[in-house]
């Protein structure tokens, strides 16, 4: 980062070549009303410190509250060879109130710090959003679950039918996975939610600043103290595009599930057409690109992770210039995320769901074989590993003649080989998948009732966290007001 | 996973081709105790609620403890035929019990819900292990700042020299770092630490099973409720892996400070004899292998990260033999994780600081070229952006003359030119680097003052994060104690 | 890389911590064969130079020769303490022939050049086997091909169905495919067969050596010249990984396939008993394991490159410690691979492939609506884009009244509303989904004759590359008698 | 993709949610010109097979060249309705001649095969650039080389001195690695300039194309045959990536000696003013920002190759929508990789060489020992291992004492000690780092003479290799003109 404005030292201004290749407008610019918020809280703490004069202070913060009009009119134009967004704001004050009052605004403070403050800022604000996101999936998921406790379908293992579940225990299962999504993106803006702006270039400064006052102005929960470990380090990103990572991971998974089941062969759910689309060639294609994408896109944030990971591998404390690229592919990645968990959403809420081709489907196969194992161990008080032999037989004796479990005599037939009698009544009670499916009634399975149980928990817990994240939307909220409040005394 | 054993269904066994592709035998082994003991808690589960009889469960916990012993005897051959460990015991207990006793013992559960357990337990412990290290490392790092809290040295910025700071500020920023790489660790481990026994093979079961009663003598702080989310997922795998590799970028950024200033440019860290090695050819070389192996095994530990990120993009729900590959990098990035830790530790405790060669370099610099122009900005009234141009303008007359800041009468001269007056006094004050760097009393500056300060409050936070981790080692020796106490009751 | 052999300059040993951190014992053993096969040849170089008197080179020859015999026979044991297999092997030699003459094996090399050739000679011969397993699996997609090139299948695209094809020229697209798999390899080999040895530690040397011939004694194509590049760079690994990585990428597609089509949904394909595995506890599941392993294996070869491509970033040049690691998970990487090529061929070899059900599935479709747009331009003379909007009416009109193109009645009324007339006889013919198939004549297409032509193409090229391969591996061959006939004659 | 156009069975228009989040138009803006040649080409062979009668052809080539010039002078405006580049100027053309004539242009391709050659052209336009840029480096790296072959300078290995080598030598090594560089990129070249046109959606064409007349127009270097491997693979782009961050992994090695090389420490080079930049606070820095931004751009380039690998992994074959994501970080990695090696190579064109600072740091070690123990075993035929020995106690002597190896004397009194006399004269001349480097004239070595021959040889292989280069550069623009002629001719 550099500028005509900072090359006291130098002769002559930086090459092109290299003036294209660092500048970080492009990418800074999402961060424009952070910086700032930023310099304002800087501006209002350094007069409260009596390290700038209040009227100094007043020019300032007038010349910081003028760009944000210009710039939100559209009026304010960012400057190449001011490279990044910090100088081309520093720039205007300096312009506006003269050099003697706009060039006290970067006392006590140095990019460095500056702009991690900025990126702090955006970071949380995308969190938080992204936090909104999550919990509106996890509800549309939990009334599917709600809708759905008693749709039986195929549960599989391996791609193949391995015993009947409902669909509801289905849905409900990426409800239950989401809230630890959740949990980790709240850890990550726990990290990012500490204020560096003071820290200076790396060692703090000999300025009486009061770091405590800074915070509390841009809705920080705390200062983060150490000035040296503030400006090198970069694990609040790595958290957060970690936490992303795993949620992209999750939602890869969902969507796998969404394009599979909007295969005509297996049928089990269609979107609706507005959330379809057609081919250039072939008239009849209804394709799942929803889904498709968010499957796609999961490996644009594990690149963002990647190359964040590389790129602070192996750099030696103090901030390094390697450190601007921490930020492009993290906004790219936050958009992303956001946009999977709206297009899922907002997917689901017409989709239809095919009730009587799951059903249908469960009760063609094997899928109650544990069942059976299972009630030659209760009824019969077979060891399950022998019981498992026996049904193992009994499976591959049907299947060699394209027979399945609905055909109790064969079923009765056989296990009298093994001699074990069982009444056919007792089987089609045992064999019928609904009926097995009821019967996991066991903590977490997929008995209706469980299922029903599990979405309330689930919700009450999804509950407490949205009150937590209202929170902490508020306390931002506040914290803005608290720093315009100041603002308006100060002009 | 398949074995002799579960082969009811198939004519004839599994191709040799296959079963060496497909073997987990040498990664499985590293939870041989975990499986036993989560047999063991499964079984005392079955018979507290009368789902097989007492004396069978006595049998079968009779067997479970033979196992150990000749496991631990090194007497017990895992044989590859039964390809993992898990099939390994159950055949073991069914050979020691006959099958009517022995075959009881995998009732109720399935290898998806019991292999996971395993895996959860015995990350679990290598979790407890890293972040003990972790703290080991900090307090090494506590020490050496404490002990060079006043040792000035040049501070960097893209490997510039920026400002005098001092060692210890340096030492203690690692360990401000280190935190919150425990506070991931912990954050890891929560999820980790509960309990899927129960689970089955996607669905729960049929049998009136007890998973909290489980849970408790595993030592786990809860059941991991939903059946199949919990087959499903492995975000607790990557979720330790993201904290694994965050923390081998922090320790590979400590590990090139010390293979840098190892170097003879720098000279300010020299290793014990004990922690270099020589060269095959070269009889001088005195090389930092330590160092640069951490470096160079981060790249692992992202790796292993990765492949776990690959390997669950996409799965659809249930379990999918892919997910066998979540286990072996895992075990082998906790152990690169842990030697780094260790080693660097080891390391540091008899490296020599060679203060005299960090102070002479400081003082041979322009390091304290922004104190001159604060200097400007507090005593001169002068605006900042207008005390940097000008000390711009002395740092680029000085430099072409080949002098430095202790030139105090060339910068005298400099300023008069720029209409400032200072005394000989007052710069030599002011660009002093120990007095510049004890000036930096800002929160979490580099005054010496300021960084013991500091150095007591991470140390408190170690101190109560290492209380934290001793509560759960002894919850953990305690379920273990619990599980035995109920095994000899039985037997 | 040190031992208790090249300490000459410190006091004491290494600390046991870092010995244990820094072993590669494990890994290195892989390349015993190849350590000695250098050292061979260095000897027998500076014996033909007079580097060193030739009753000494046939000494350290002949303790080379035990060295092998016993390491074969399992009676040599390799010493941590000299923690790699170079020093164990030195040291075996030196104690063979007392040290006046054993210790001038390591003349004129360093462990560096020494090490890295090891590496190139191993990573050699692997690249070799794994390109003769891709042309393997290259004949059996062939043959599958062929005997296929009429089987009418669904062709997806979004997983939904498309066009109909043939079930060869699915099999020949992978077929296809590996030959550009082939050539990545190939090129990774010729980057990697060239010799480092006589770089010296990063310098050459002052010893008159003969690269030339050390380089033909190895059977390398040639010498990497430049010392300082040969032992700062490891792109041939990275480029080895690289091709893996892609190669493992195809191999995940073919292998999803694999199990999607396994699935009960699909019923295409049908791996034999000894391909698949069954479950712990659901008495009917029959898994494609092998084609899920594959899958899942993919995330470790991608984890080996992204390890080493995080390894090197940012080395300064030279030797460093780091570059240790370039070894281990590249040896598990083309191990995985290998099995990877195996075990699908083996289980392609005798699996089902369901005809029957591949038809069904296409009759049932609108596959072939791309075929009656093309109709209506071909035989109507309308535009594309026109065609295409009536046919999308058509099946809007048809799939509303659950019926499909096969009734062509329906078909006829609907073009008649367009102002299209087409007669029943027509339609029958442009509808068939074999017939579609057999009329995509153009070059690549599905159409059996076409099917049947690539396939013939594909071999030949196969073929060619097969004689390449040959070709390598005899001066491979040839350049190990060549050694030991020089050895023999030395001895 | 999708489109108004596109939605013949689908009831209303896209969801605005799915639309925003599907959106390719900023990334396949940078495809429009090849867009358009593609069409060009399509309709010349549709017209030249008589598909298309001639007039409606000429229609629809006039209605392509004006787009081509409204887009230049910025009057055509894309259409976030038409969701995709290709659909807006499929659009165009129908508007500008009426469906009648414009709707023919689409017949008998797919928008798979269609935006599949777009990128291929494109891919192939920017890694000619790549190659180019490569070529311009390698001869900057070259001519530095010449001019330094004598300029003495410390070699490292693990970041301690090793042994004296040249500065030539230090920078044409790089050159060495480069070429292997560019032999990459040419192999990923080869694998992309194969045309896909004419595959279809999948499936091929009933429609009588010349697959071979449309590549020769378009200028590729053959046809991608088979058609359903043309649209499934992607495996060109991952090439592409490897040997783009391969070569980013170089220059990151060269990027961070820069940086520790223009260090206070070392200062070995400095780059002129206008390649480095200063700091907002502290006007002393000059931070050699162009190096740590090419250092720190590696990791996006290795992110790009991993989010391919992954979005890649496990796709059924056929387009899949997830591949839409294969070319937004691919044109990215492309964009960074040509700034990285212009920024080097401009960077190095006048930056300042400090021999004497380099010369200085060789003189105060003991980088020469090698060659006292190589003089050992050369003129007092003393086996290796022990004139190893006895050198490396030496050091540990001198070394405790505080001397170096210019204290013959010294080495002449210990070196008694071990029974061995040596002149002074003789020391003096094999332990002068210049000579000692003079004297490692092995091929490849250090030597100045041996540099220089170097780099003759790799001037020659750049040479052929550029002449390569321009050869493909000729074929690509003379295929231009040749479409552009038939165009012309047909309108």
């Amino acid at each position: 980062m550099a500028s005509k404005m900072l090359r006291g030292r130098f002769k002559g201004g930086i090459s092109p070549v290299l003036l294209g290749f660092s500048s970080s407008l492009d990418t800074d610019k999402e961060m424009f009303f952070e910086d700032v918020w930023g310099s304002e809280a800087h501006v209002l703490m350094l007069a409260k410190q009596g390290i700038i004069p209040a009227g100094d202070a007043g020019k300032i913060l007038k010349a910081l509250g003028d760009v944000k009009k210009e710039y939100s009119a559209g009026k304010f134009e960012l400057d190449e060879a001011f490279e990044d967004v910090h100088i081309n704001i520093e720039n205007y004050v300096i312009s506006k109130c003269g050099i003697e009052y706009g060039g006290r605004m970067h006392t006590a403070r140095s990019r460095n710090d500056q702009v991690l403050t900025d990126t702090k800022l955006h970071l949380r604000k995308e969190l938080l959003e992204v936090m909104g996101c999550v919990l509106e999936l996890e509800e549309s998921l939990l009334c599917l679950a709600d809708q759905n406790a008693d749709a039986i379908m195929p549960g599989y293992t391996h791609m193949q039918h391995a015993q009947p579940i409902t669909f509801g225990f289905w849905a409900s299962s990426y409800a239950s996975m989401l809230l630890r999504d959740f949990d980790r993106l709240s850890g990550a803006y726990a990290h990012d939610n500490t204020c560096p702006l003071g820290a200076g270039a790396l060692s703090g400064t000999s300025f009486p600043i009061d770091r405590e006052y800074t915070a509390k102005l841009l809705g920080f929960d705390g200062v983060h103290v150490h000035a040296l470990d503030a400006v090198s380090s970069r694990d609040h990103v790595l958290e957060a595009l970690s936490a992303l990572s795993i949620l992209m991971c999750d939602l890869s998974k969902l969507a796998e599930e969404f394009v599979l089941w909007s295969s005509c062969e297996f049928g089990f759910i269609e979107f609706s057409d507005s959330f379809a689309t057609g081919s250039s060639i072939m008239p009849q294609k209804k394709n799942p690109d929803m889904a498709e994408l968010v499957r796609g896109k999961t490996g644009r944030v594990y690149g963002a992770l990647m190359q964040v990971l590389t790129l602070m591998k192996g750099l030696p404390g103090g901030y390094n210039r390697d450190m601007q690229e921490d930020r492009e592919l993290l906004w790219d990645a936050l958009y992303v995320v956001k946009g999977s968990l709206q297009v899922l959403n907002a997917g689901l809420s017409d989709a239809k769901i095919n009730r009587a081709r799951m059903s249908e489907s469960v009760y063609a196969d094997f899928s109650t074989a544990t069942e059976l194992a299972n009630y030659l161990v209760k009824e019969k008080g077979i060891a399950f590993r022998k019981a498992y032999e026996i049904t193992g037989g009994v499976v591959k004796e049907l299947s060699s003649r394209k027979k399945d479990l609905r055909d109790t005599s064969e079923v009765i037939a056989f296990l009298k080989k093994s001699g074990v009698t069982a009444s056919s009544d007792a089987l089609s009670e045992i064999l019928d998948p609904g009926k097995a499916a009821s019967r996991n009634k066991s903590l977490g399975g997929t008995a209706p009732a469980e299922v029903r149980r599990m979405v309330k928990e689930l919700r009450n817990d999804a509950e407490a966290k949205e009150a937590g994240l209202k929170k902490r939307i508020e306390k931002v909220e506040s914290a803005k007001k608290l720093t315009q409040q100041a603002v308006k005394e100060m002009i």
